[in-house]
């Protein structure tokens, strides 16, 4: 179950902004508030069945985005190199300090610039 | 009309998927493959104005999705920082090359290894 929450939670920071409002609600007090569906029900005055289906039509709008755009997978692909090239930069960082290589140093500080701002970028996705 | 056709190309590759297959359908005959409304019409059995309509709704869908997640301009973005950090790499591989740095040369290539994986990555996107 935990595992589940976790994977919708991701799911929904990528994709819940294509979900209807209502949808988008539901999941939002179901998965992030932590309510029941009966305690879901009465805020928005439908049946505890009513917020059900709502719930796993919105889950299944939300497997298949994913499905078919992969933009988790991207996303956690591309973090994954982002911070390997960011561990290279500091070793090279290390190296050019211990060196005294001004140039290469220079250039350096600059991947390491834009890689943080890619990894900046990603993290807006799920902002 | 030059521009747009080039705009909705790149929506469509971005999230063509997402629309109907009626939708896809029509959009991919107009947008890719250049026929008239009136031909589209003909090869799909309903009336230009059908096809028109379902045309626009389609346009419409493919801008509201980029409205909710600017998939293409952070594509756009991340690629250009990509570039970025290539041509960095370069300077740095050739400084290195003259000084014979073998250390910093290794990473480097590492570093220019992933940023081109990232690269590829994001053009699997739209492929």
């Amino acid at each position: 179950m935990f595992e589940k929450i976790v994977e919708v939670g991701i799911l929904f920071d990528f994709y819940g902004k294509l979900l209807s409002n209502k949808q988008y609600n539901i999941v939002e007090l179901y998965y992030l508030h932590d309510l029941s569906l009966s305690e879901i029900g009465e805020q928005l005055q439908i049946s505890r069945q009513g917020v059900y289906d709502i719930l796993k039509r919105a889950e299944k709008s939300l497997y298949t985005y994913e499905e078919k755009l992969r933009l988790v997978k991207k996303f956690n692909d591309n973090n994954k190199k982002i911070e390997e090239i960011l561990k290279y930069t500091n070793d090279i960082i290390r190296e050019c300090e211990k060196n005294d290589l001004k140039n290469i140093s220079d250039n350096i500080v600059e991947i390491k610039k834009m890689a943080l701002q890619i990894l900046k970028n990603n993290q807006e996705v799920i902002e």
